[in-house]
């Protein structure tokens, strides 16, 4: 699994989990995101071995490691964070937000390793795990509400330090590149609705003198692309052949 | 469950989806995230009575509505965003990174509905289904493994779109203070649109099978305003009257 040097000093702990669904989980978030390194405190066995034979287990899932406690599966890291839900118990840590605490990380993983713990299902990390870290994280979800699943929390805290702070936040049109279209196109647009309403003996064409100009100003306002205007002009072509046409057999 | 208008104006939609541990993963990142709107397009009915009565369902899944067709699921919406795997096939449409289109959502949510899509497990958004979408965003995973569990991907747009407490959450002012057109009108329009070519003998229309799907992208990308899209539409009405009414002359 090609990572960064960065993202390749984050060991992902796992204390005391249970369900093999969510250790599946976890690893297939570690792979989308590109963090190789998992460890896992006192799983639960059998947990463990069905993750692992589990249809399309990932590398992360092979190369994880059993740890028997806490303290050996951070002993070669210099930052070790915890993370937990808000207010389920009285912290003697710093708790600060994941949007607050990734940055510290990500700073910390350019030059040394950097253990991120999550705890069991059902308790989240005791105040024994908890003694082991520096601070701890929280993801900012509603109050009443404050429970994550495990995969899912994972997920979040990893997309975090991934995330780009700098992608530009430009809007989606810019992004999709494309040409805009000239006035000449969108006049002969404009020439060829106007066109097709004649053909149609659209009423309000001869009766209001400012038709023409709403027109133009309408087709202006849809910001056409270049090739959506010939498309669009194609179908109005075949339109107003189509309504000639029945207008000549009429006669 | 209390929750910022703003939240209040997500709709959240699932496309076929098939397995109740998702739907209701999906449920409890929403919950957790605030945002309380879920619909379920054509959800695979037992899947979605399970995850119904699953103990601890949340208030989300009690009021998640069942809709037939993607239409119908946006119908509210005047920006329908999907969500896709980078490179799992060939888009037509503009994709970006969650980061870039997450800032416009909020915006757009400050004053009108969005729906967020999400495809089946197996095989994401359908191309037709990805047509009634004004863009698409993808999650910026590891080329060598995109496809994310659905319930984390969920997880993950959510979380995205609550972080940054300093995106700006009013509108941009713009001098035109135009409404942007709900996704019924643009349906509307779009089938107006089929309906002038059908009566044209437009040549494309039975050939082709994927030029509906073009046809209702094109329009998604003009983004129309809301005044300007009845008076496209009642154009549209009197060419198809009149290419009609010449038919029944012919014959």
């Amino acid at each position: 699994m090609p990572v960064s040097a960065e993202f390749d000093r984050l060991r992902l702990v796992l204390v005391d989990v249970r369900n093999p669904l969510n250790i599946g989980a976890v690893a297939r978030a570690m792979s989308n995101f590109g963090f190789p390194h998992l460890r896992l405190v006192n799983p639960y066995n059998v947990a463990f071995q069905n993750a692992r034979s589990a249809v399309g287990a990932s590398s992360v899932l092979a190369s994880a490691e059993e740890y028997k406690t806490v303290a050996d599966a951070v002993a070669d890291c210099s930052l070790v964070v915890g993370t937990t839900a808000v207010g389920h118990r009285d912290l003697e840590h710093s708790l600060i937000r994941l949007e607050t605490g990734s940055p510290t990380i990500r700073t910390h993983l350019a030059s040394a390793p950097c253990a991120l713990l999550f705890g069991s299902e059902k308790f989240g990390l005791s105040n024994e795990d908890m003694s082991h870290c520096h601070w701890l994280m929280h993801i900012p979800t509603r109050d009443e509400h404050s429970s994550m699943n495990l995969g899912q929390a994972v997920a979040v805290c990893l997309y975090e330090l991934m995330r780009d702070a700098k992608v530009p936040t430009e809007p989606p049109r810019v992004a999709r590149r494309a040409t805009a279209s000239s006035a000449a196109e969108i006049e002969r647009i404009t020439d060829a609705l106007l066109q097709a309403l004649r053909a149609s003996d659209y009423p309000k064409l001869n009766t209001s003198k400012s038709f023409h100009s709403a027109v133009r100003r309408v087709i202006r306002r849809l910001h056409l692309e270049q090739g959506d205007a010939e498309f669009l002009l194609g179908m109005l072509r075949q339109m107003i052949w189509k309504l000639k046409r029945n207008r000549e057999t009429d006669a």
